[in-house]
């Protein structure tokens, strides 16, 4: 992909020796926009960010992991301002292309005695092969660096996405604490980027469940430097470009999904046949975010019930006796009914695969929805209890 | 507490060779009132029970546990009419005086030959000195037997409230998987009865969160039998029989919580100074329900960012540079700003104790809310991970 520039590198900031703090370079200014968290507490890079995005232009983007710079009130704004007006001195480009992004524990101001030490040697050594650098550096609890690049091709001229985004843990619809910054050298205004990021949020990101908790910090930022010669005009092309944005997009949330803290199992639920789209919505949520679905993935027991009850309490309208329940190709439930022991040994099957489907049609309208959820594990609350410790 | 008797025996519904089979029995037609689970998808027993709750009367009270006679379809409900239909025979009373309630696994039908072959034994062997046996009777996952019993006076007469629960998973409000059966001894009118019962399980079962699910077979019956001379006239003798039953039904859901799936510590939000009640019950609601904060307390880890970043994730109303909070009576957070790593020091000695009382006060408003919830343990997972293995 054209025109970009990484790096990534442990300049100190997590007290664990890993990577902790990267950049990503445009040789352009590009377009750009942004998605942020709905957490009414929200990080001073958030604010930071919501501001600088407002004019649909972006060339660095320096993030920090190990320090959320979040609950730090008025010092945390000026950190984070600081910290871009630094990296646009050394990279010779105006304070306003440069935004900030932060992950880690809450609360602690950030430190900036190693964020000034350490930006000039970050700004002076990117190159266009240290994307994976960067995502190492962007990680907090999680065990994978998280990589997409696809590949489309508008009125002859090939263009690359590539997304890199983190997450494990806090995920949750309408952001999570996730970041997730994707780079196309396509050319698009900042405006219809907006609207192709959102859609391909709506189909990813937003779909996707961890531990119900959302996050102070997500952000999720796209830059388009036109760097090839592919330019996104009319709506086909932005047909084109959305498709290959929501495979990266969807990639990126399925790898955070398989990341979960504690993760051991990839699990989808598919709602058919609701009354509206906010009760496919809310059916699939539901079960996504139900700890007693999520833990009888875990244990590969078919208990049909526990996804049956969590429809129930979804608050959608929904008629028992109608209901069809599969688990991979195994119905549990045909029209209301058990479908017996000898379905429930057959699905019982199905489950010590490490990617579950589960299908459930209410039967009653013609609106589906889906989440893409993991299973909760003893290590999910291992994990958790000793983040900090 | 006069004139009511219990039994509570093996009947072999569960595998295991535990208690799984018990009465409640009126020695005459008593006042009754009763709440069911706001979950649509319900139980057999809950389609019979809110039926019969109409007119005000029940007699008698038939609980197994080992099966939930749900997603049972017609014949589910035949099954529970049949059940209430030979006790009412054996006990010489009419049907409509007798309620059933189940709880257990989904999907089974109940076992009905184990069930006819069961009551004759429990109804002629009833006696006042069983409720210990009918409460374990009535458990599933759960470690501990739930009994409360208080006494008030009105108007110089005694009277008695004995309360006994079941649940510790599944457990939200809106009722949860949680049977609750109330037995006094005071005379007071079915509507009465039902006022109080409501007002109570809002203070109590209605603010208390195990895992966040709710279940399709709740219930909460009381009956007032007016074995004492105590008579509620009045409101004034209401509000004493209020007091007396809020004590009881706060004792229980306490004991539901601490025997909460997996759970090492009680914890308890209070949400001051929010700007509306709703606002304050979201915030108190997020909380309760964040399994990072769950995992957190579980961890003796005063990670108070999450507490934060729940209640900005409510939907209520908040500015972060206002917000207190104390762990126990260790301020972590003073008008928005962090109290620093002293503060989180001792704090973390709080945290130590059994018991841990979380105040946030958002100070904007007038509003206050609390929830009673546990922590998050490996066990929970292991729990139901396993449940039905």
């Amino acid at each position: 992909m054209k025109g970009f520039k990484f790096q990534g590198i442990a300049a100190g900031i997590k007290n664990n020796g890993k990577k902790d703090f990267g950049i990503i370079y445009s040789e352009n200014p590009a377009s750009a926009a942004a998605l942020f968290t709905t957490n009414k507490v929200v990080a001073a890079p958030v604010i930071l960010g919501r501001k600088r995005i407002k004019k649909g232009l972006c060339q660095a983007v320096i993030v920090n992991s190990g320090n959320a710079n979040c609950f730090t009130g008025e010092k945390g704004i000026k950190d984070a301002a600081e910290t871009a007006k630094i990296a646009a001195e050394h990279l010779g480009i105006t304070e306003d292309l440069v935004m900030v992004a932060s992950t880690g524990v809450i609360g602690a101001p950030l430190p900036m005695d190693v964020i000034r030490k350490n930006i000039p040697f970050l700004t002076e050594n990117m190159g266009q092969n240290f994307l994976g650098d960067f995502s190492e550096a962007i990680l907090t609890t999680d065990k994978l660096s998280k990589i997409s690049e696809k590949k489309g091709v508008i009125r002859g001229k090939e263009f690359s996405v590539t997304g890199v985004a983190k997450g494990s843990g806090m995920i949750r619809p309408d952001m999570a604490t996730m970041l997730a910054f994707v780079c196309t050298d396509v050319e698009i205004p900042a405006d219809m980027l907006k609207l192709s990021l959102k859609q391909g949020c709506n189909r990813s990101f937003n779909r996707i469940s961890v531990d119900g908790d959302t996050s102070t910090n997500d952000t999720v930022l796209a830059l388009a430097n036109g760097a090839s010669s592919a330019v996104v005009k009319d709506n086909q092309d932005q047909v084109i470009f959305q498709e290959i944005l929501n495979r990266v997009l969807l990639d990126l949330a399925r790898m955070i999904v398989k990341d979960g803290e504690g993760a051991t199992k990839l699990a989808e639920i598919i709602v058919k046949g609701a009354a509206s789209a906010d009760d496919a919505y809310n059916v699939a949520e539901a079960v996504a975010h139900s700890n007693l679905v999520k833990t009888a993935i875990y244990g590969e027991d078919p208990n049909w019930g526990r996804v049956v009850a969590a429809a129930g309490r979804s608050g959608a309208a929904l008629n028992p006796d109608k209901i069809d329940l599969k688990f991979g190709d195994v119905f549990l439930v045909e029209k209301g009914a058990w479908a017996g022991e000898d379905a429930e040994k057959k699905a019982a099957r199905v489950m010590k695969q490490d990617e579950l489907k589960i299908v459930l049609n209410l039967n009653i309208g013609n609106f589906s929805d889906f989440f893409v959820f993991c299973d909760f594990s003893e290590n999910y609350v291992k994990i958790n209890a000793d983040y900090r410790s």
